[in-house]
């Protein structure tokens, strides 16, 4: 007997059920804003995401040397591959690009809840647009299809950031700061102790009274407070922003999800304007659900002509966590709208009632074991037939066949040339 | 600038949607019969593979150690891990176990025109009966698939053979043979010279006499003429298994879509019973478009229960071509259902139109790059909008929006506050 590998997932029918309508109701979102489909690589250039995030990306990636002498890996996100194919046809793609896809990832971390090593994302993303709107559209697709899975603004937040505000602060503080230690630093504020997060702030610059003070301007989420003590240009125009898309989300009737919190700072390094993560707004889960934002850089530093980008990835793993505690986990009945059960050598009548079944797209399933009509009749149950069509030899010696309700028991017969006859969706109410 | 990998492939949205219609239709087919969706992991342990193909495999696959010191390969293709899910669950899983799903699987292999190294395909597998009828289900919804696409007899065939009436005839000769071995050899028949068909046969332990013999025994596809030769009942048994399935197939209305044709073998060493291939019936694609067939024997070896198998797994690319050669691929024009096209400061009131027509279920694209009249027209133009709802200032001025059809052309005023009003899909001719 052999075992699946730690940290992958084996999806059941019944736990495929849910998945599927999660990951609908996003990419149906997405589909409602004009987002289109692309369909991406499992493999690329381990050196695409050494350059865009360093050596250390190494240790989390599925990495190896392939039969042709190619240092390749498992994709561990979408990003760097969809920037690769802007900059692959730039001249070709009319802007803005808007582009979604559901798939798996990879990184080899240690598993936990709601983490795996093999994970699925549903990514929409934006390209060639700067506009407030673009940020709100996206975080309008990531609202909608949450909303449309049944969760509320009880339970769930976008705490919303901006990159430009957290860099303009830092550098308005009279020290030579490492921007993007500091930004790493303030990503984990919510995982460390105090102590160790002032620790990093000094490490990348601040002294110990600045990294206070720079703690406070962010955690009073004062905009205007902020914008007052940087006193410069670039901080004023951030905020400006923030406002901006926090206007636009107004107009796309998502503001109502969305809180100002300078805290979240999203660790990736490739962001450049507003930031956000989801959180369960109940607090049960205590960290991040997904997150996206705006990477204008991203493009150009792949070759590409400058493009700004705006994108939102959710995880299917956290958001199931999210689902499941908000009590809204779409449910993974099996329902089968017909079942054709075969009585003596009606195989070939069964499979034409089935056929015109089908034909009207049911979902129909008939006897493939030759199995008695008890066995038959359980496995209608079990698959949550909600009729079955029931042909016998001596039903159809007088031209009929039983038509039975599942739900409340009852039966009747029913001309078998005339079933399911111009009817669409035959009942038992039909004949009765 | 980074390259995509060799062998692999971007699917930008004017590809995408064409294959996505293919899959649609392909999983739709295995819904109606009742077939349900799994997931499975992209890595298995390479062992899995070379236990049951042998260590020759190991040249095709994609295999690498992971950090954890596993021998690891992406999965080159899905049948080993749904046996593996089976044997995990088999007494919980009620029976007969209908599953399909659409991924890609990956082979280090040279591409070539419909081949790639990361390929899609939708696998389709009954487990639990041994009937002709599971046979005729799965030939059943391959078939419904590709005659949903536009498909017809005009462009495929099943040839149709079975595994056992090749292993017993070999049998039937006084002869040690290595059925594998020349089951191997009549798989590679058409691809190679008849003299090096006879030394493979000759190999496999046939004399060459006999190989000729045997040849004209496949290629006769005299059914009688092969039972009698053979004179065994396991011969006379496989036979009569190959007419039932052609019969269950022909109370399914598929038999129309199926050729017998014995030197069809597929080369995988699983098979056991009924096995067939899909080939272009205009012959133009000279090799199989996929195959299927029974593995009574896997799940057995797998550690699990005796549990009779079948399945399908046609592959995207080579049904791409086919639809293609047909003239029936899926067309790829982008469809938009409305764009809301801003003049001046109207976000508030733009936003409110496309969300009210978005909550309606239509997709909906507005402006997120402040563009100008000019530019939004061809921009809706180019995403194939069917409507355009132009929200301006001087038209809100007067409580009016402008509606205009864009294939005539023609335009009209129709109130703000009642657009869409109780309207499911507003157009033109709702206010002209």
């Amino acid at each position: 007997m052999y075992e699946r590998l730690k940290g992958f997932r084996d999806f059941y029918p019944e736990d495929m059920g849910p998945r599927r309508e999660a990951m609908d109701a996003l990419e149906g979102a997405a589909e409602r804003y004009g987002f289109r489909e692309v369909g991406t690589p499992a493999l690329e250039s381990t050196q695409m995401y050494v350059d865009k995030s360093g050596e250390g990306i190494v240790d989390e990636l599925y990495s190896f040397t392939d039969q042709g002498g190619r240092d390749v890996a498992l994709t561990p996100e979408l990003t760097p591959t969809v920037a690769r194919m802007v900059v692959a046809k730039q001249q070709a793609l009319s802007k803005p690009i808007k582009w979604y896809s559901t798939r798996a990832f990879w990184r080899y971390e240690e598993p936990q809840q709601g983490r795996f090593r093999e994970f699925y994302q549903t990514n929409v993303d934006i390209f060639g647009s700067s506009d407030p709107r673009a940020d709100a559209e996206v975080l309008a697709v990531a609202a909608d299809g949450l909303t449309s899975l049944g969760l509320t603004s009880d339970d769930f937040e976008f705490r919303v950031s901006h990159r430009d505000i957290l860099g303009g602060l830092l550098n308005a503080f009279d020290a030579d700061v490492d921007t993007q230690d500091a930004i790493r630093v303030v990503d984990k504020r919510e995982k460390i102790e105090y102590g160790e997060y002032l620790d990093g702030l000094s490490a990348a610059g601040l002294s110990y009274e600045q990294a206070e003070q720079f703690d406070e301007l962010l955690t009073g989420d004062d905009l205007d407070a902020l914008t007052a003590f940087a006193g410069t240009e670039r901080v004023s125009a951030a905020v400006q922003n923030l406002r901006n898309v926090l206007a636009a989300a107004d107009d796309l009737g998502v503001r109502e999800y969305c809180d100002v919190s300078l805290t979240t700072a999203r660790g990736l390094d490739y962001y450049t304007g507003v930031v956000f993560e989801c959180f369960d707004a109940t607090g049960d889960i205590g960290r991040s659900v997904f997150g996206g934002g705006r990477y204008d850089d991203l493009i150009e530093e792949f070759g590409g002509q400058p493009t700004p980008a705006v994108g939102v990835a959710p995880g299917h793993a956290p958001l199931n966590l999210l689902l499941e505690r908000a009590g809204v986990l779409p449910e993974s009945e099996l329902t089968t709208d017909y079942y054709v059960l075969q009585v003596g050598d009606t195989e070939q009548e069964a499979a034409r009632v089935a056929g015109d079944l089908r034909d009207r797209g049911h979902v129909v399933e008939t006897d493939v074991s030759d199995r008695s009509f008890g066995a038959q009749m359980n496995y209608a149950d079990s698959i949550g037939a909600r009729t079955v069509v029931i042909v016998g030899e001596q039903d159809l010696a007088n031209g009929e066949v039983t038509v039975k309700n599942m739900a409340s028991g009852d039966q009747t017969t029913a001309p078998f040339a005339d079933f399911p006859g111009d009817r669409d969706e035959p009942r038992l109410e039909d004949f009765a």
